[in-house]
């Protein structure tokens, strides 16, 4: 078993980019400057990215939590984030708010099922390659305005319609509201009672490490 | 003035095609395949394609309508499909639903304003190019049901959010809800009282044509 006072190294491996904690400091690697057999620390890590799970796997001092993470729940091939999100919820709409999007419901400690949609960096991202003379504005409006500019038909088009879709969710299910992930401040305004934890994969990380290891 | 007689020829100029009305039948070309040179006819057309700006305005074939297509709106730059689809509307919510998803508010023959979101097509595109081991599922859920897979989770993700969104739009601005373009009859389950118009963009433009010409 750990001893409490070993030192800690957690990574959660996305689609874009590597987020570490280290006994309580964060930093961020882009995913093409990852280069995992340059670490030689014990690493407890997830990992959605399929492209390196040979490599992770064949590395000693890296250790996959997957098999460490049990839900409760009738869906096929969740993965790991959302599960690791919803570790230890009894009832919640859990919301990562990364470069995807992930909602998911979790009632009486049963993952009832949820949702994938496209998040902000990947939504401005594809605009720009599909229609290129189409420009996010920078200031998201209340979602009781609508909008009178093309930046802001586009930016606060995307947090309105989210807003809408999580409010019908939240009186579908009667439970509380849960944010993390990168874009989840930028929800605060709209949603002034529900819970905001950017740390929630890395927190519930180190219960899964705490309980098993 | 046109005589009501004269063969009619209109063209809708898109980011991802160009689709025709001629006398009542219809053509979609591919925007790659698009040489406006090589028609003789006379084309009376809309178009929100930046790239083809100059080459239609030096065919004298061509006749654009944007100018006889007036709107009482404070939007900036409201693209001339959104003009057109809106064109004569006393009281609505006019939405859109191609590669790019634009919805407009009416009320009292005023636009409001408006949104414009991914459509379905391109957000599909999107996550193949972004995170290629997700795939979309075939089959839409009722928006009363949560996807327990990946592949609904991302097609249903898309359907029942937007009908989230449009639902708070109705009751905020108590006006009937008008579809068109190339996905709207897929709302139809969700949205039994609402108008499906699918040639909306060119019945305007018919209206436009005969009202100047």
């Amino acid at each position: 078993m750990r001893k409490s006072s070993t030192s800690l190294y957690l990574a959660d491996i996305g689609n874009t980019n590597v987020k570490f904690w280290r006994d309580g400091n964060f930093e961020v690697l882009s995913l093409k400057d990852f280069t995992p057999e340059k670490f030689t620390e014990n690493i407890f890590y997830i990992s959605v990215n399929q492209s390196l799970k040979n490599v992770l796997s064949s590395l000693k001092n890296w250790t996959n939590l997957e098999s460490f993470v049990e839900i409760d729940t009738n869906y096929k091939t969740l993965g790991i984030d959302r599960k690791v999100a919803i570790y230890g919820v009894q009832n919640g709409i859990v919301i990562d708010m990364g470069s995807a999007i992930t909602i998911d419901v979790v009632k009486n400690s049963v993952h009832l099922g949820g949702y994938i949609l496209l998040g902000k960096s990947f939504l401005i991202e594809s605009f720009r390659e599909k229609i290129p003379n189409l420009s996010f504005g920078n200031e998201k409006l209340s979602d009781e305005v609508l909008p009178e500019k093309t930046g802001d038909a586009l930016l606060s088009g995307f947090y309105h319609q989210l807003v809408s879709f999580i409010r019908d969710l939240e009186k579908r299910y009667k439970t509380e509201i849960v944010f993390t992930g990168g874009d989840s401040e930028e929800m605060s305004e709209y949603f002034p009672n529900a819970s905001f934890d950017k740390n929630l994969i890395f927190n519930n990380m180190r219960k899964v490490v705490e309980k098993n290891f």
